[in-house]
Order: C-alpha cells, then structure tokens, then sequence
C-alpha cells in the first residue's frame, strides 16, 4: 500500500459538505483525505488535526461568534487560506493541490467539482445545512430529504475526469452512500465518467457486521428509500460497481450485485486498513 | 488615573491604518488602544498581545500566505471577527465596542469614521500601503508624501463627535502629527467639532530631549512640509490645541502655541505613564 500514498493516488473528494463559518471557506471532506494522507489526522476522532490547539477559536467564542462548530488553529489556518484563495478567483482543485503540496501530500486530493454544491437536508426541525445537521443537532431530529444545492449547475472537475479515465482501479469508499458519495456521484456527468472508465469500479459497504460504526447512515439510507444494509449499498451503486467488498460478519442475504468479495472490513488500526486496502486493490485486479 | 480606564475614557482612533491582510481585517490602531486598556498588550513590542503563539500565521505561512505580517492567534481571532462583523454590515463603531466589551474594556474605543479611509505613502521606492512601508519595508524607503484615501467621503462617526461634545478635556496624545493623529484630524468636520468643543484642547508633543524615541515620525513630519521638533508639532496643531505639553529636556527654542506645560514627558512604564497622564489632566483643569 505503502506506494499508493504517492502520486499513484488520487481521491476524488465531496464538497458538498464545504461550509462558510467563522469567517473561514470549511471544506470538511479534502481536508479530511489531505490531513489522513498528510499523518496529520486526529485518528480518534477522524477528523481535524492531532494535537492542535483551539486558541483562535476560542478566542472567536469570546468575541461573540458561535460555539457549535470547532475549529482547531492549523485547520481554521487551513480554511482561511482557502476562503483568501478562492476570493482571489482560484479553483477548488488548484487550492486544494496547494494545501496538499504544502503538506507533503504526493497524492492528488480531487473536489469533485468547482461549482458549488451545498447538502442541505429536511428534519423534523425543518432545513438544516449538513454541518449544522451533524455538529449543532448531534444528527438528532429525523431526516425526511436530502437536497444538493446547486448540483444541477455543477460540473466534474477536469481532474477529476482525468484521473478516473486514467485508472487503473476506481475504489467507492466505505462512506455514507447518500451524504458523502451521493453528492459526487450526483454531479451530472460522474457516474457517466465513472461507468465509462476502462479500469474495474469496486465499492466498499460501509456495514461491518451489519452494523454502521460510526454516523447516521442509516438514518440517510432510509431517508432516500434505501434498506439500511448492505443490500441497500448495493442498490445505491447499481449500474456502476463491478464488485462489492462487504464485511465477511455481515448478515445475509446476500447483496445484489455483479461479483461479490467478502473479507474482515473492520479498519480499527492502521494494520487493518492497510488489509482492507490490499484486499480491494486485488478484487479489483481480479475484475480487471 | 485610574478612574479614567472607565467609562469616563473615550479614545477616538486612527482608521487609516487599517489593511485586510491573510484574508481578515486588521485594524492596528483601535486593536492596540483596546488590548492597552485591557491589559493585554505586549509592552516590550508596543502592540500586540502578551505571550500570544503564532500557531496559524505560521501554518498560513507554510500554506504559501505572505511572510512579513505577523499575526498572533488571538490578534488574528479579533481581525478575523471584525471582518466577519464587517461584510455582516455592521459598522467599525459596533465591532470595536463588541471586542472592547468582550475583553472588559469599560473605556469607549471609538474608530475616528465608520467610513473606510487609507494612508498611503509615496516613497522612493512607489506608493505603499502605510503597513507595506513600516513593516515589510522596514520604514527605510524615503517618504515623500502621504495620501488619505477616501478622505473626502469620510464623515466622523456618531460616537466620536458625542464624545468630543460632551468632553471635560480633550487630548491629542503624543502620536505621529501626520500619519497617527493626522488622519484622524483630516476627516471632514473632525477639526471644526475639536475646536467647537468646550472642552479645553491640549496636545502631547511627541519629542523627549528634542528626539522622537521610537518609529519614523521625523520622516513624516518633513515630508509634510513641518520641522521634525516639537515646534512642527505646535505648527500641526495651530488652531486647535489651546495648550502644548513638551518635555521639559526639550531644546529651545520655545514652540508657538497659546499655552506651553514644560513636565517630562518620557514614558517608559506605568509609573511614569501615569504620571505624565495626570499631568496633562491637570494642565487641561488649568485651561479649562
């Protein structure tokens, strides 16, 4: 695997997450891939930086800004010179390479588009912004819609495109099939792309034994029709996957899909990943 | 002294300085006022915030942000909130009274216009902002003139004409007559609201042993046509100071103005701060 952190590597990441707060441009998912690959991630809790300090932000607190959404000093330094940036008329993807670079990331890290797109999803409590769904509510009230503001007028970006038409392998991460790959699959012109490429197409199911780890996926799944399960993983990724990894723990039936692999899909360290990682990159040499 | 770090203080501060800068406001003249009065400020440097990490500047820094602007984290915070205030609509007269307020400041910190106006300087080198020319330049380039952009349109806040009105004594501190003091007094109506006043005027020279102790203050007096000596400072405030505080090592000879207090002048710490403060306090009692 250790080759793959490389410019070998390319993450097509969600900005549908991205948010304005503080004053600063937050952008949640490429910050989070860049910091996993720049070994700057806070592992426990899976995002923001390991060991930062919080002075600026408490700083803000006292002057009067909202509480609810915490940014520590490197990452809100991260997010501010990103707002500079696109201010000045640049590029998500420019920026984000950037950040990358600076970093010491030799892997490309790819919005998956420079338009905006902003997921606002419908509650209980009515229309909430994704950050203020998951950070000020706790993922608390009921989630009845997702809307992604903008998608219509959104474009993949030319990397993007690039990098899946360069595969060698296309891997869908484990993540929420509705909030974080929904978004960049539902950028018009993606799952084309993606069902276009040469190279093999493998989805990983987020359900470890059945069971999300971590998150409201099961809330979202639900909320689009979809069975909180692998099989519903499935469906979401009908037309497009060529193979789905799920966790060998995980209860029948079996999914619907074109080819199946089962392995241990718990990632609890960094050993595991890196099993899983091998794993999927073989199933998908096997595809291939 | 001390009754006079309460309400009963109002400070009206020089705008022109301001610079957005690593994508937040900086407002140097009312930030340094206000962290004075709240204790805050980094006496050995003059400005700033004691003992403050440079945590995100630093890391902006390595992002591929400009270099020769430092900012401290929580000075950053305080400039990055008032941007954030500003593009919100609110005016530099609220924001400065929300961060007074927010680090216990009971004085009033009253920017001189909540109209943007800024100092430029023409050097040998071209034009520079006022930041550009003291600190990225060192202020070593010759200063050749100085320009207040957006003067004209600029009109003297609310607060600080209520202020001056309702004055028991106003004093103009021992600033740089053309580039500190200057711009405030260059707002149309600032002039005439001074002298309208009932209150008694009296200036602070800046000059200790006929020496300016620290910045380049010779320079902007020459380049506006006034001899660098407490006499050029009387020449700056002719109509408006209806006395002049001078040191009392001062050489000869005497400057023109109405009334003249000889005391010393240096300030090299609380003591000596308070000192000088009384003293002009009850320079003004005489006046008045």
């Amino acid at each position: 695997m250790q080759e793959l952190l490389g410019d070998d590597l390319s993450v097509v990441v969600n900005t549908g997450d991205d948010v304005e707060h503080l004053g600063v441009h937050v952008s949640p998912d490429p910050d989070l891939v860049t910091y996993w690959l720049a070994g700057e991630i806070d592992e426990e809790r899976g995002w923001g930086i390991a060991g930062d300090s919080f002075t600026v932000f408490e700083r803000l607190v006292a002057l009067g800004a909202p509480d609810w959404f915490g940014l520590s000093d490197r990452d809100l330094a991260t997010c501010l010179r990103r707002r500079e940036r696109l201010e000045a008329g640049e590029t998500h993807t420019a920026i984000q390479a950037e950040i990358a670079r600076a970093l010491g990331v030799a892997a490309a890290v790819l919005p998956m588009s420079d338009e905006a797109v902003r997921t606002h999803v419908r509650t209980d409590r009515g229309w909430l912004g994704l950050q203020e769904y998951l950070v000020r509510e706790h993922a608390k009230p009921a989630v009845l819609e997702v809307e992604l503001a903008g998608i219509e007028d959104a474009r993949p970006s030319p990397d993007a495109l690039s990098a899946i038409e360069a595969a060698d392998a296309i891997v869908i991460g484990p993540s929420n099939p509705v909030i974080s790959i929904g978004p960049i699959l539902a950028v018009p012109g993606m799952r084309q792309a993606i069902a276009a490429a040469a190279a093999p197409v493998v989805a990983v199911s987020p359900y470890v034994g059945g069971r999300i780890l971590k998150g409201p996926t099961d809330e979202f799944m639900r909320s689009a029709g979809r069975e909180a399960s692998t099989r519903g993983v499935a469906a979401a990724y009908e037309g497009l996957a060529d193979g789905l990894v799920v966790d060998a723990g995980d209860p029948g039936p079996a999914p619907d899909a074109p080819s199946v692999r089962s392995v241990s899909t718990l990632m609890d360290d960094a050993d595991a990943r890196r099993e899983v990682a091998a794993a999927v990159l073989d199933y998908a040499r096997e595809l291939g």
